[in-house]
Protein backbone atom coordinates (compact mmCIF):
# COMPACT_ATOMS: atom_id res chain seq x y z
CA UNK A 1 0.00 0.00 0.00
CA UNK A 2 0.97 3.39 -1.21
CA UNK A 3 2.01 6.23 2.38
CA UNK A 4 -1.10 7.81 2.49
CA UNK A 5 -0.15 11.72 3.15
CA UNK A 6 -2.82 13.70 2.37
CA UNK A 7 -6.35 13.76 4.81
CA UNK A 8 -9.56 14.33 3.64
CA UNK A 9 -11.71 13.73 6.24
CA UNK A 10 -10.57 15.23 9.35
CA UNK A 11 -10.61 13.62 12.63
CA UNK A 12 -13.48 13.52 15.15
CA UNK A 13 -13.64 15.44 18.93
CA UNK A 14 -15.03 13.64 22.18
CA UNK A 15 -16.08 16.25 23.93
CA UNK A 16 -13.12 17.75 26.25
CA UNK A 17 -15.21 16.28 29.50
CA UNK A 18 -14.82 12.82 28.12
CA UNK A 19 -11.20 13.34 26.76
CA UNK A 20 -10.19 14.88 30.53
CA UNK A 21 -11.79 11.67 31.91
CA UNK A 22 -9.81 9.02 29.69
CA UNK A 23 -6.94 8.74 31.64
CA UNK A 24 -8.46 7.42 34.57
CA UNK A 25 -11.09 5.16 32.33
CA UNK A 26 -8.15 3.87 30.15
CA UNK A 27 -7.30 -0.14 30.79
CA UNK A 28 -10.12 -0.03 33.64
CA UNK A 29 -11.98 -3.63 33.79
CA UNK A 30 -15.36 -3.97 34.59
CA UNK A 31 -16.15 -7.81 34.56
CA UNK A 32 -20.19 -8.20 34.54
CA UNK A 33 -21.80 -7.57 31.11
CA UNK A 34 -24.23 -5.54 33.22
CA UNK A 35 -22.08 -3.42 34.38
CA UNK A 36 -20.15 -2.67 31.45
CA UNK A 37 -23.80 -1.35 29.89
CA UNK A 38 -24.56 0.55 32.78
CA UNK A 39 -21.00 2.51 32.72
CA UNK A 40 -21.88 2.94 28.83
CA UNK A 41 -25.63 4.10 30.03
CA UNK A 42 -23.84 6.66 32.53
CA UNK A 43 -21.86 8.37 29.73
CA UNK A 44 -24.65 8.73 27.41
CA UNK A 45 -26.62 10.47 30.17
CA UNK A 46 -23.50 12.68 31.00
CA UNK A 47 -23.49 13.28 26.98
CA UNK A 48 -26.96 14.75 27.24
CA UNK A 49 -26.76 16.84 30.78
CA UNK A 50 -23.40 18.66 29.41
CA UNK A 51 -25.32 19.02 26.21
CA UNK A 52 -22.65 17.31 24.03
CA UNK A 53 -24.39 14.97 21.79
CA UNK A 54 -27.14 12.78 21.62
CA UNK A 55 -28.43 10.22 24.29
CA UNK A 56 -26.41 7.59 23.04
CA UNK A 57 -23.03 5.78 24.49
CA UNK A 58 -20.87 2.96 23.40
CA UNK A 59 -17.73 1.50 24.71
CA UNK A 60 -15.30 -1.65 23.10
CA UNK A 61 -14.13 -3.86 25.73
CA UNK A 62 -10.87 -6.79 25.39
CA UNK A 63 -12.67 -9.83 25.78
CA UNK A 64 -11.70 -12.12 28.48
CA UNK A 65 -9.47 -9.39 30.74
CA UNK A 66 -13.18 -7.33 29.90
CA UNK A 67 -9.92 -4.28 29.68
CA UNK A 68 -11.52 -1.14 28.32
CA UNK A 69 -10.33 -0.49 24.96
CA UNK A 70 -12.24 2.93 23.89
CA UNK A 71 -15.35 4.76 24.42
CA UNK A 72 -17.13 6.76 22.80
CA UNK A 73 -20.37 9.31 22.93
CA UNK A 74 -22.94 10.64 20.30
CA UNK A 75 -21.36 13.67 18.55
CA UNK A 76 -23.48 14.44 15.58
CA UNK A 77 -24.68 17.60 16.25
CA UNK A 78 -21.24 19.23 17.27
CA UNK A 79 -19.21 17.23 14.70
CA UNK A 80 -21.63 17.91 11.73
CA UNK A 81 -21.07 14.13 10.83
CA UNK A 82 -24.02 11.90 10.82
CA UNK A 83 -21.34 8.57 10.91
CA UNK A 84 -20.76 10.11 14.21
CA UNK A 85 -22.87 7.74 15.95
CA UNK A 86 -21.63 6.14 19.63
CA UNK A 87 -20.97 2.98 17.84
CA UNK A 88 -19.00 3.88 15.20
CA UNK A 89 -16.42 5.72 16.93
CA UNK A 90 -15.95 3.26 19.59
CA UNK A 91 -15.06 0.94 16.82
CA UNK A 92 -12.87 3.41 15.21
CA UNK A 93 -11.31 4.56 18.21
CA UNK A 94 -10.21 0.85 19.30
CA UNK A 95 -9.63 0.20 15.78
CA UNK A 96 -7.30 2.98 16.27
CA UNK A 97 -5.73 1.84 19.45
CA UNK A 98 -5.15 -1.36 18.56
CA UNK A 99 -3.50 -0.85 14.99
CA UNK A 100 -6.03 -3.00 13.72
CA UNK A 101 -9.54 -3.34 11.47
CA UNK A 102 -9.68 -6.60 12.91
CA UNK A 103 -11.69 -6.74 16.62
CA UNK A 104 -12.43 -10.06 16.85
CA UNK A 105 -10.99 -10.17 20.28
CA UNK A 106 -13.28 -7.77 21.44
CA UNK A 107 -16.88 -6.56 22.47
CA UNK A 108 -19.03 -4.00 21.56
CA UNK A 109 -21.16 -2.54 24.50
CA UNK A 110 -23.80 0.17 23.31
CA UNK A 111 -26.09 1.87 25.72
CA UNK A 112 -28.60 1.33 23.14
CA UNK A 113 -29.69 -0.95 20.69
CA UNK A 114 -27.08 -0.18 17.58
CA UNK A 115 -29.39 1.49 13.97
CA UNK A 116 -29.13 0.05 10.58
CA UNK A 117 -25.55 1.51 10.23
CA UNK A 118 -23.90 0.44 13.46
CA UNK A 119 -25.40 -2.86 12.74
CA UNK A 120 -22.97 -3.01 9.25
CA UNK A 121 -20.50 -1.55 11.42
CA UNK A 122 -20.55 -3.88 13.87
CA UNK A 123 -20.26 -6.64 11.38
CA UNK A 124 -17.46 -5.29 9.78
CA UNK A 125 -15.51 -4.41 12.66
CA UNK A 126 -15.39 -8.42 13.54
CA UNK A 127 -16.18 -7.76 17.25
CA UNK A 128 -17.44 -10.90 18.50
CA UNK A 129 -19.81 -9.86 21.21
CA UNK A 130 -22.39 -6.99 21.07
CA UNK A 131 -23.75 -6.24 24.85
CA UNK A 132 -26.56 -3.51 24.66
CA UNK A 133 -28.94 -1.51 27.09
CA UNK A 134 -31.75 0.11 25.69
CA UNK A 135 -34.22 -2.12 23.05
CA UNK A 136 -34.90 0.55 19.77
CA UNK A 137 -38.13 1.18 21.18
CA UNK A 138 -37.05 3.69 23.76
CA UNK A 139 -35.09 5.37 20.72
CA UNK A 140 -38.06 5.55 18.96
CA UNK A 141 -40.30 6.81 21.71
CA UNK A 142 -37.84 9.61 22.14
CA UNK A 143 -37.76 10.62 18.49
CA UNK A 144 -34.98 9.25 17.13
CA UNK A 145 -34.83 6.56 14.11
CA UNK A 146 -33.15 3.32 13.93
CA UNK A 147 -33.40 2.99 9.67
CA UNK A 148 -34.53 -0.40 8.40
CA UNK A 149 -33.17 -3.30 9.69
CA UNK A 150 -33.78 -7.12 9.01
CA UNK A 151 -35.91 -7.88 11.43
CA UNK A 152 -34.41 -10.77 12.95
CA UNK A 153 -30.75 -9.08 13.20
CA UNK A 154 -29.75 -9.90 16.22
CA UNK A 155 -30.16 -13.91 14.49
CA UNK A 156 -27.95 -12.41 11.51
CA UNK A 157 -25.39 -11.36 13.77
CA UNK A 158 -25.19 -14.37 15.48
CA UNK A 159 -25.05 -16.16 12.31
CA UNK A 160 -21.79 -14.61 11.95
CA UNK A 161 -20.85 -15.25 15.04
CA UNK A 162 -21.48 -12.50 17.16
CA UNK A 163 -22.72 -13.23 20.68
CA UNK A 164 -25.41 -11.00 21.59
CA UNK A 165 -26.74 -9.81 24.99
CA UNK A 166 -29.66 -7.11 25.27
CA UNK A 167 -31.62 -5.56 26.39
CA UNK A 168 -30.13 -5.08 29.43
CA UNK A 169 -30.01 -2.74 32.40
CA UNK A 170 -33.51 -1.50 30.88
CA UNK A 171 -34.58 0.78 34.22
CA UNK A 172 -31.33 2.63 33.53
CA UNK A 173 -30.81 2.58 29.89
CA UNK A 174 -34.34 5.11 30.04
CA UNK A 175 -32.31 7.83 31.69
CA UNK A 176 -30.51 9.30 29.24
CA UNK A 177 -33.36 9.64 26.82
CA UNK A 178 -35.72 11.32 29.43
CA UNK A 179 -32.86 13.84 30.40
CA UNK A 180 -32.65 14.08 27.01
CA UNK A 181 -36.26 15.05 26.23
CA UNK A 182 -36.46 17.09 29.67
CA UNK A 183 -33.83 19.63 28.38
CA UNK A 184 -35.50 19.20 24.74
CA UNK A 185 -32.32 18.43 23.17
CA UNK A 186 -31.95 18.34 19.39
CA UNK A 187 -33.03 15.42 17.30
CA UNK A 188 -31.21 14.91 14.39
CA UNK B 1 -22.45 22.37 22.87
CA UNK B 2 -19.18 22.69 24.29
CA UNK B 3 -16.40 23.44 22.10
CA UNK B 4 -14.54 19.99 21.07
CA UNK B 5 -10.61 20.18 21.78
CA UNK B 6 -9.89 16.16 22.12
CA UNK B 7 -9.28 14.08 19.34
CA UNK B 8 -10.29 10.73 20.05
CA UNK B 9 -10.87 9.48 16.52
CA UNK B 10 -7.37 10.71 14.21
CA UNK B 11 -8.40 11.08 10.67
CA UNK B 12 -8.70 8.80 7.74
CA UNK B 13 -6.64 9.98 4.56
CA UNK B 14 -7.20 9.08 0.93
CA UNK B 15 -4.50 8.34 -0.95
CA UNK B 16 -2.05 10.58 -2.59
CA UNK B 17 -3.07 10.16 -6.18
CA UNK B 18 -6.34 10.93 -5.49
CA UNK B 19 -5.19 14.19 -2.59
CA UNK B 20 -3.01 15.18 -5.92
CA UNK B 21 -6.01 15.14 -8.45
CA UNK B 22 -8.33 16.53 -6.65
CA UNK B 23 -7.61 20.39 -7.43
CA UNK B 24 -8.05 19.27 -10.85
CA UNK B 25 -11.35 18.04 -10.19
CA UNK B 26 -12.92 20.18 -7.41
CA UNK B 27 -16.40 21.76 -8.66
CA UNK B 28 -16.25 19.26 -11.70
CA UNK B 29 -19.56 19.55 -12.97
CA UNK B 30 -20.83 16.00 -14.71
CA UNK B 31 -24.23 16.63 -16.21
CA UNK B 32 -25.77 12.36 -16.27
CA UNK B 33 -25.56 10.04 -14.18
CA UNK B 34 -24.25 7.72 -15.87
CA UNK B 35 -21.30 10.12 -16.17
CA UNK B 36 -20.91 10.40 -12.95
CA UNK B 37 -21.49 6.64 -12.25
CA UNK B 38 -18.37 6.20 -14.65
CA UNK B 39 -16.64 8.69 -13.38
CA UNK B 40 -16.51 6.49 -9.69
CA UNK B 41 -16.17 3.35 -11.65
CA UNK B 42 -12.86 4.80 -12.45
CA UNK B 43 -11.85 6.08 -9.47
CA UNK B 44 -12.12 2.40 -8.34
CA UNK B 45 -10.32 1.00 -10.84
CA UNK B 46 -7.32 3.31 -10.09
CA UNK B 47 -7.54 2.64 -6.41
CA UNK B 48 -7.13 -1.26 -7.43
CA UNK B 49 -4.18 -0.08 -9.84
CA UNK B 50 -2.17 2.08 -7.47
CA UNK B 51 -3.03 -0.77 -4.72
CA UNK B 52 -4.34 1.91 -2.39
CA UNK B 53 -7.49 -0.26 -0.88
CA UNK B 54 -10.51 -1.53 -2.41
CA UNK B 55 -12.50 -1.98 -5.90
CA UNK B 56 -14.89 0.79 -4.59
CA UNK B 57 -15.15 4.29 -4.75
CA UNK B 58 -18.09 6.77 -4.18
CA UNK B 59 -18.72 10.78 -5.04
CA UNK B 60 -21.07 13.40 -3.31
CA UNK B 61 -22.79 15.93 -5.74
CA UNK B 62 -25.19 18.88 -5.63
CA UNK B 63 -28.08 18.10 -6.89
CA UNK B 64 -29.44 20.65 -9.95
CA UNK B 65 -25.94 21.94 -10.72
CA UNK B 66 -24.26 18.67 -10.70
CA UNK B 67 -21.33 19.77 -9.11
CA UNK B 68 -18.72 17.64 -7.22
CA UNK B 69 -18.84 18.18 -3.64
CA UNK B 70 -16.30 14.88 -2.22
CA UNK B 71 -14.99 11.85 -3.69
CA UNK B 72 -13.40 8.94 -1.62
CA UNK B 73 -12.29 5.18 -2.50
CA UNK B 74 -12.24 2.90 -0.05
CA UNK B 75 -9.23 2.70 1.83
CA UNK B 76 -10.41 0.05 5.01
CA UNK B 77 -6.68 -1.82 4.58
CA UNK B 78 -4.56 0.89 4.44
CA UNK B 79 -6.44 2.83 7.22
CA UNK B 80 -6.71 -0.17 9.70
CA UNK B 81 -10.51 1.40 9.88
CA UNK B 82 -13.86 -0.71 8.62
CA UNK B 83 -15.95 1.97 8.39
CA UNK B 84 -13.30 3.38 5.68
CA UNK B 85 -16.09 2.74 2.83
CA UNK B 86 -15.90 4.73 0.01
CA UNK B 87 -19.85 5.76 0.65
CA UNK B 88 -19.24 7.03 4.42
CA UNK B 89 -16.27 8.81 3.14
CA UNK B 90 -17.80 10.52 0.89
CA UNK B 91 -20.47 11.47 3.12
CA UNK B 92 -18.27 12.33 5.80
CA UNK B 93 -15.94 14.87 3.38
CA UNK B 94 -19.02 15.99 1.92
CA UNK B 95 -20.62 17.50 5.32
CA UNK B 96 -17.27 18.70 6.34
CA UNK B 97 -17.19 20.40 3.29
CA UNK B 98 -20.67 21.78 3.19
CA UNK B 99 -19.98 22.11 7.06
CA UNK B 100 -23.66 20.56 7.65
CA UNK B 101 -24.72 16.61 8.46
CA UNK B 102 -27.55 17.89 6.42
CA UNK B 103 -27.00 16.69 2.44
CA UNK B 104 -30.59 16.64 0.98
CA UNK B 105 -29.49 18.98 -1.59
CA UNK B 106 -26.79 16.11 -2.32
CA UNK B 107 -26.28 13.07 -4.45
CA UNK B 108 -24.72 9.71 -3.30
CA UNK B 109 -23.07 8.18 -6.83
CA UNK B 110 -21.58 5.01 -5.63
CA UNK B 111 -19.36 2.94 -8.32
CA UNK B 112 -21.33 -0.32 -6.69
CA UNK B 113 -24.35 -1.28 -4.33
CA UNK B 114 -23.98 0.26 -0.75
CA UNK B 115 -23.73 -2.78 2.12
CA UNK B 116 -25.70 -2.31 4.75
CA UNK B 117 -23.36 0.30 6.67
CA UNK B 118 -23.30 2.41 4.25
CA UNK B 119 -27.06 1.74 3.60
CA UNK B 120 -27.60 3.11 6.97
CA UNK B 121 -25.05 6.27 6.45
CA UNK B 122 -26.92 7.20 3.21
CA UNK B 123 -30.02 7.67 5.62
CA UNK B 124 -28.61 9.45 8.39
CA UNK B 125 -26.69 11.69 5.78
CA UNK B 126 -30.15 13.08 4.43
CA UNK B 127 -28.82 12.80 0.85
CA UNK B 128 -32.15 12.55 -1.33
CA UNK B 129 -30.97 11.06 -4.25
CA UNK B 130 -29.05 7.67 -5.02
CA UNK B 131 -27.25 6.14 -8.07
CA UNK B 132 -24.81 3.19 -8.19
CA UNK B 133 -23.06 1.04 -10.92
CA UNK B 134 -22.74 -2.42 -9.98
CA UNK B 135 -25.75 -4.62 -7.94
CA UNK B 136 -24.10 -6.67 -4.86
CA UNK B 137 -23.68 -9.28 -6.62
CA UNK B 138 -20.54 -8.50 -8.25
CA UNK B 139 -18.80 -7.68 -5.48
CA UNK B 140 -20.43 -10.95 -3.81
CA UNK B 141 -18.69 -12.85 -6.99
CA UNK B 142 -15.40 -11.06 -6.11
CA UNK B 143 -15.51 -12.24 -2.08
CA UNK B 144 -17.02 -9.15 -0.94
CA UNK B 145 -20.21 -9.10 1.65
CA UNK B 146 -22.99 -6.36 1.94
CA UNK B 147 -24.03 -8.02 5.01
CA UNK B 148 -27.28 -8.17 5.96
CA UNK B 149 -29.87 -5.81 4.65
CA UNK B 150 -33.97 -5.79 3.86
CA UNK B 151 -35.04 -7.54 0.71
CA UNK B 152 -36.46 -4.16 -0.28
CA UNK B 153 -33.57 -1.60 0.67
CA UNK B 154 -34.43 0.66 -2.52
CA UNK B 155 -38.01 0.19 -2.01
CA UNK B 156 -36.52 1.19 2.05
CA UNK B 157 -34.59 4.32 0.45
CA UNK B 158 -37.62 5.42 -1.69
CA UNK B 159 -39.83 5.48 0.73
CA UNK B 160 -37.45 8.01 3.17
CA UNK B 161 -37.42 10.45 0.30
CA UNK B 162 -34.10 9.21 -1.40
CA UNK B 163 -34.52 8.66 -5.25
CA UNK B 164 -32.45 5.74 -6.11
CA UNK B 165 -30.83 4.69 -9.67
CA UNK B 166 -28.79 1.43 -10.45
CA UNK B 167 -27.62 -1.04 -11.46
CA UNK B 168 -26.07 1.59 -13.99
CA UNK B 169 -23.23 0.51 -16.71
CA UNK B 170 -22.71 -2.48 -15.54
CA UNK B 171 -20.06 -3.51 -17.81
CA UNK B 172 -18.13 -0.73 -16.83
CA UNK B 173 -18.54 -1.46 -12.95
CA UNK B 174 -17.31 -4.90 -13.77
CA UNK B 175 -13.98 -3.43 -14.26
CA UNK B 176 -12.62 -2.58 -10.75
CA UNK B 177 -13.30 -6.14 -9.36
CA UNK B 178 -11.75 -7.97 -11.69
CA UNK B 179 -8.45 -5.97 -12.04
CA UNK B 180 -8.72 -6.37 -8.10
CA UNK B 181 -9.08 -10.58 -8.53
CA UNK B 182 -6.56 -10.38 -11.18
CA UNK B 183 -3.95 -8.43 -8.70
CA UNK B 184 -4.80 -11.19 -5.87
CA UNK B 185 -6.26 -7.87 -3.73
CA UNK B 186 -6.78 -8.46 -0.14
CA UNK B 187 -10.20 -9.33 0.60
CA UNK B 188 -10.87 -7.43 3.74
Amino acid sequence: MEKKTEFFLSGIAMPEWLAEKWSTFASMTLSAPEERVRWTIALAAENVRRKTGGPFAAAVFERGSNRLVSAAVNVVVPSGQSLAHAEMLAIAAAQEAEKTFDLSHCELVSSCEPCVMCFGGTLWSKVTSLVYGAPGEFARQAGFDEGDKVPDWQRALENRGIKVRGPLEEEAAREPFELYRSLGGMIY
